[in-house]
């Protein structure tokens, strides 16, 4: 049972911070490790890749026309957070929000740019215990350029990148809300394929049933914790679709409704898959009863046909000087069929009863 | 329990994909044969049909009052939607959607044409295990053209093409958007048949509860799958009936009314259906218990009445050189004095808590 | 169990059919018996009643202040309905449902003309099974008329007319969409009557709980169908009073209010009455439990007694050769020694377990 | 079980009225006792009070500064109710509702005047049975009037008579509007009450759970009923906060406010009562499990221990004249030893499960 | 169960006031001691600090860059409230509130100033049941100034003091509408420390489940407590965003708006904890169910087995004359021969039925 535990607390330390809001501070597990800084410049003609930058360098692109993407993989060196944000003059509660690994998903409007906080639905390491681990991702997207924080090494995003380094697609030249849009939905392709296998294990579950009630309160706690990181993507896409925000073009809000599709569809999936895991349980506890009862019922089938005649046998078998039957010629078989007419009438009540 | 699996298993295969949005490409199961296309067309005076063409011969028809309506029964063909589509100029987005069977029950309004996608829920062929399988349907409605593609050959639509034929009705007369109606009713109708054989699958049951927690998890997964086929429609077709959209013209919006009512009405029967299974169950439950105590009640009756006086006549058992009562004139029916009178106030005992 | 199949069974129905929204077809269960169309005309002045009318004959008054109310029994000939719904100019959409016995409860606003369809949930005839049994009512109501359809003979309104020939009252004065309220008004009435019987027969199940877990499960059933038939009555209303539509007259508003009110206290009760049944069947439940774990403590007690005593006086009836404690003097008391002691030490544990 | 049967049987009798709506007719339990009439009329310097007063006496002042305060003690006198309410000019509809004791609790804006019901929760008297009975209770305000209706005698508004007298209090100088608010704030003061002998008999309920099942019941019938007397309160006042009513001024809105707290915190409490019935209830539940299942397990390991030995002994007390061990001269012992193994066995077996 | 009922008790009293609404009346349990006010005057620039003041001195500041910070430990001293709010030109509504420490958690816009009203969630003082003790917290921001009341001694606050003394931060040239969002900010971080704590308890729970359902209770008594401190706020802070108040200004909103988040967030983990409660309490049932099937199987198989045969052996110890089997030579291995048969048929039935 204590088997996700550290996956789960994770979460809560987030919301204690004796610190100022806004404060830049990285309130995640300590971590080491160099920080990765990487740039990717594309216009509708080219895609230039750097992929190791000092992070001074990062600075918006004096090309109207040319999309500057900046990648950081990692999150505990708050100098490269902050100065690469103050370059491009992010919001001072946005950069809190992205050096904190437990910023709840969200998206925020600042006027001249749009951060996005999510979580990335990671498959957990196998042996580790947990079916997922959430890794914080944050999104700010300004009217050329995107800047991409990643708490952890390993990158959930170069699909997209061999898309935009392709060419041939839409994304060169949908702009830098386009991208945002490819990134988001980039975070809830990598949750899918975590509900897919949680789907899986129910069947697993429903086929060999073994050890029911442990897993099922598993995948509860784990279905809880995956709505938790996915439905508040939801609202926040709703959100922005509503918001007259010049950064979200109307020719491109299509995509975000697609993307808010998307998810309503993951959070159907896990809202099934919930109440799959319920009813299994419930079949669970069903069939248990109805075993149960099974088992009592034999018992007291023989038990009462048997107790009776337990008694006869033990009457006969006293010592008493005086016992007439003892004596007669035939007591022997007439106690027999005594018995034999005390198990028939026992047999035709229980048959009454419907017992037998 | 693993009868319906292959069924509920085709959707999350849809949450996973590494694509980009948009991407023309079939996401189905793999499938072959030929994808039939078939053309009607028709005026408020006549009506043309062809049923094998050249997908590659669609286009809008150039008379303003002629409404084309375009059916392709088999979407694995990417060429063949796509090409389609883009005579008509319909979004990219759309036509992702278009070939996805998976995507998600919803209705897009795309400014110059209005996308449906939806789900039929046609009854399983028997012995396959499930009562229902899924056809994605997805209805393209442009000022004058309809397009409709369905996943699987077989015609659902046959009905609307012979009211067309027909030409008496209403349906001649009343433009694209009528069609759209048309269309999505009949898909509601199809589901509506699956709905009604659920309730006499419940009838059924109710009648003869035989194997009754094993059918009532197998129909509230059944349920769950069903409500979340159609409740999407609902809210799809209000936002339709809220939304400003000159394809939907005011004249039109009381069959729309109309539908909303209609998929209302599957969705009450749908819970219902659910809170009559789960009342069933927990009829059941409380049966079982109530047998339980029964049993219970008898085991205890006899076991209390017998095992003291099998106690009483094991003491008379006992071979000991030195038991007066053995040696008594009248230590037998002594004996049996004593156990009658024992039994009498056991019986006393039971009936003052009701137990006989 | 069985019961009430048929008054639920009713309603499915409507669901399938693979008729062209809009066509005039009853869809309803076969009936007989010829349509009766009696026709009332009232000023503020005057009250003319014709009890049986030719359907042809019904037309719209020519006098502006004269209320023209046409009430036709029996919607299964769909000429009566269709050749009235036409002198009026009803929309097709409109007479499709006004010969549906099974349209939802609603109230369309055509603009011109409103429609309502409602359940009046009229007492079943006692010895059918079920408590009720919903007749489809549809009202229509124009600028000076109204036509009101009832699905069987008899006739619920009879107290509407009685307060129009008395001519006292308001009802002469207030206009055609008074008469709607007074009309819906009058079916929630009727529905209320067979609410309170389910919340008698609660409180007959409170008082002796014979065969409970039956009767909550029909119980049960029945709220839920009671919901089904009220609660779109309730919003109907609500949007009607949100709608500007100019049938609905402002001076007459509060009136609607007031039928919302009486629609949201039934709903109140039905749903206070599941609550009711649900706390019944599960202190049924406990008690039930509370009674196993009382058996069980019985037969502990007493087997746990006696069994070991049983087994103490069975060893001294072996019949070794060799057993010394047979031949002691005091062999016989010193076991009855042993076995007091045994029993008294038992009973202290009981006692000190609190289970006697 | 029937305690609290009158309490609740008292509303749906409302349901049910063949009445034309707005009809004047007390529709309550039949009453008698002169109604009392008394009149306070206050302006910001002076107060005035009139004990008993003929009924037709009572008319709006023709002062524009003085507020005259009607209140009426008993509704079951029609004549009373509607001249007042002619006098100032009530609509009929409220007159209906102000003489109806099941009035659902409401506030309604005629214009002109607006009109409040709502249910005093008064404390039960003692030894009969539930926990409280409903007094209907009628306001009706215009610009500087203010009638009271309450049902019984018995005045729940003497605090605020007693401020209005003591004249140093803001009540005197902010309008009717404040009266009103005031009034509805007094009333919600004494369900307060009520709400707190809930919560205090389940506190004693969770230190002696004595009978809990029965009382819990009782407990959820009483928190629904108070839920249904409390809750249309709470959405009665956000209306009439969201309405642009001139009767309630801007500069008392935040009474009306702080009323609206009031009220939504007395349903808080409501609700978190019902959840800790719930939570007792299951607490019970699972203590009993958890006894039946330790119940259980004595028996299983008296009746496994003993059961076989009680056999071994049996077998060594059969008559047979050949059977070898009986004549051995270490016979009994070995019988002994046997025994004593099987014990210990059975014992260690015992201990591998932790059933000891 | 008695431990926490001190802490919940003390909010149900707020209910009952029989006092005039705005009267400024402290409505608190007792309580003793000196009212400690302090005041802290800060700009850009400065921070000037006086830790005990006479609260007759407290006015708003006259240089309009100054931001006057009024803190008031203990509120059972009226005159000390009512004279600062007065000053300060306070609603007497909101003092009446500031006054009552059972206020419900909300925020009001009284136009020229804001009056927040929110629990503190304080860590109990361990060995006195419960886990949290609610302290009532008040603010009140104009302009250029703030007051805050606190119910007890005891300074939450000193985190944010410290930051207006260090001056580097943002808070000193943010405005008193930063400064209310700094100290709800506080008051949701304290509340933050007590939920993790539960989370915490939760997790000792699933690890070591003695006395889980009592524990159960008290945890969900405690869920149910907090989720009522903390809910209102979100709404109320929810309500200051879309409201148009000049005193937060449009800058500061994203301030609020991540205040909004972190409450949003401390609910949901409110919510997760209940559900991982439930889901605890359900395994423990199912394993205890598990367990009692195991135990009753375990009697069934060896009282099954033994009764059947103990019957036997009682049949050759009775003391019949005339039982020819017990003369027969080889009539004891034969009854052994007849046992071992029923045995093994016994074993293979209970084989067949997977018992074994």
């Amino acid at each position: 049972m204590a088997r996700n535990r550290k996956n789960r607390r994770a979460e809560p330390r987030n919301l204690k911070r004796g610190l100022p809001p806004g404060a830049a501070v990285y309130t995640g597990a300590p971590r080491d490790g160099q920080v990765r800084v990487s740039v990717l410049r594309y216009t509708t003609e080219s895609c230039a890749e750097i992929a190791n930058i000092d992070f001074r360098a990062c600075v918006p692109s004096p090309k109207p026309d040319e999309i500057v993407w900046i990648n950081v993989d990692g999150i505990h060196q708050v100098e490269v957070v902050t100065t690469i944000c103050g370059a491009f003059g992010v919001h001072p509660l946005a950069v809190e929000d992205l050096l904190n690994p437990n910023t709840r998903t969200k998206v925020d409007d600042y006027g001249d740019h749009i951060v996005a906080a999510a979580k990335m639905v990671n498959p957990a390491p196998p042996g580790l215990g947990g079916m997922f681990e959430l890794e914080q991702v944050g999104v700010v997207v300004g009217p050329s350029w995107v800047l991409t924080f990643q708490e952890r090494p390993g990158d959930g995003f170069e699909s997209i990148r061999a898309r935009l380094r392709g060419g041939a697609g839409r994304i060169r030249k949908m702009g830098a809300d386009y991208l945002l849009h490819a990134l988001l939905d980039s975070v809830v392709d990598v949750t899918a394929e975590v509900i897919l296998s949680v789907d899986q294990r129910i069947d697993d579950l429903e086929a060999q049933p073994a050890d029911l009630h442990v897993q099922a309160h598993d995948l509860r706690a784990e279905l809880v914790a995956l709505r938790r990181a996915v439905a508040p993507l939801r609202e926040a896409i709703s959100a922005l679709l509503r918001a007259e925000s010049p950064l979200v073009r109307e020719h491109n809000k299509p995509y975000f409704r697609d993307l808010y599709d998307h998810v309503a569809q993951a959070l159907d999936l896990i809202d099934s898959n919930r109440e799959r895991v319920m009813s299994l349980v419930q079949l669970h506890l069903a069939e248990n009863g109805h075993r149960l009862n099974e088992v009592m019922r034999v018992l007291t089938v023989v038990a009462t046909l048997f107790i009776p005649l337990t008694f006869v046998v033990g009457v006969y078998g006293m010592n008493f000087k005086h016992m007439p039957e003892l004596e007669w010629r035939y007591g022997y078989p007439a106690v027999w069929g005594v018995m034999v007419l005390m198990v028939l009438g026992m047999l035709a009540w229980f048959r009454s009863r419907r017992w037998l």
